[in-house]
């Protein structure tokens, strides 16, 4: 029922989204073999399933403009993956996480960042309670700049875009936390992606174009 | 015969630079064993072999204070790991690269950045040649922000401290890049790292304590 509602929302935001992300002429490149190899795929747009696109898989990407995110299975589930300007000629050049080995890509969607500035809070227990700090900066030791625990309880993204990490120096999982998105608020590390198992982040990033 | 001029170089920057890491009361906590268990050694300054301090291996880390690289071979040797300030319960949490599996650290020291603000310029080819930009920021895409090539061709740190990564978004293999050491002259890609294998440069970001 909840999925259900969340999924709903997810639609009416991609639509409106797209019409941003062609003004903005986001493309992207995708490739079934690595190092840039096979059948490819250009698009300006999101894709929710690579399979029924005609590729079996997403092997290397060239992003070419703008800031994607991809994500391990269909409709945008499963582990997230952020995708800036450059070349990813394969999986370990995407993945962040060694724990947890994925070789695919089988959707991903532009990232929307219309605002100049990005702001979010972080809150140290769930439904956004507990000590809190503002942030609107590049974060690589949430501890180094005061924030003494490993992890964070709920957070809420004011503006603009971030990526949040499990470890230090922007390592580990990531978790693509957006204003457009689901308000931009995330009260639990269950909302935070399908793929998130521990409330840990200790590194976070804006994502700027 | 170029090693050891190194070699020396680098002692000599050693003992001058740990009289500033004391100072600044730096401190690095490393365990034998995975999720910080085993014996466990805390460090204020290098450590040149990690098995002549008694443990045969570092498996987790944390990280108190100030900025740390570790690295794959004793004597500062092989692939380099930045280590801010955090928890590292395992080697794929301070790993960014799965390309080449490591599961260990024999070595490792503070990073002296003792300058409030860090600057490089990076070229376009090899003995500082071609086309040049100056950094003083973070990049997680160098291409997004105008470099139209995947790769560095040689770099000058003028101050502070980078680490430059292999792909966008801070991910692949890192290298510490400092005005400290190597008169922060880095005229080719064989001088980033014993374990550098390619010029690929696309995303750099400043270490900061």
């Amino acid at each position: 029922m909840g999925k259900k509602k969340k999924k709903k929302k997810e639609c009416v935001c991609s639509s409106l989204l797209n019409v941003f992300h062609l003004a903005l002429s986001l493309q992207v490149t995708v490739f079934e073999q690595e190092h840039f190899q096979g059948k490819c795929l250009e698009f300006t747009s999101e894709c929710c399933n690579i399979q029924e696109c005609g590729l079996d898989n997403i092997r290397s990407i060239r992003v070419e403009s703008g800031a994607w995110v991809g994500f391990e299975h269909h409709d945008f589930q499963g582990q997230q993956f952020i995708l800036e300007r450059g070349e990813y000629p394969h999986w370990d050049s995407y993945s962040g996480s060694l724990s947890y080995h994925v070789e695919r890509l089988m959707s991903l969607r532009p990232i929307y960042c219309s605002h100049q500035s990005s702001r979010m809070i972080i809150f140290e227990k769930e439904n956004f309670m507990g000590r809190s700090v503002e942030l609107c900066d590049d974060y690589p030791s949430l501890q180094g700049m005061g924030w003494m625990m490993p992890e964070v309880g709920s957070m809420h993204v004011q503006c603009g875009a971030f990526v949040c990490y499990q470890f230090p120096g922007y390592r580990g999982q990531q978790y693509i936390m957006e204003c457009e998105r689901h308000s931009g608020d995330y009260q639990h590390w269950r909302n935070w992606g399908s793929h998130c198992q521990t409330p840990q982040i200790q590194s976070i990033r804006r994502i700027q174009h």
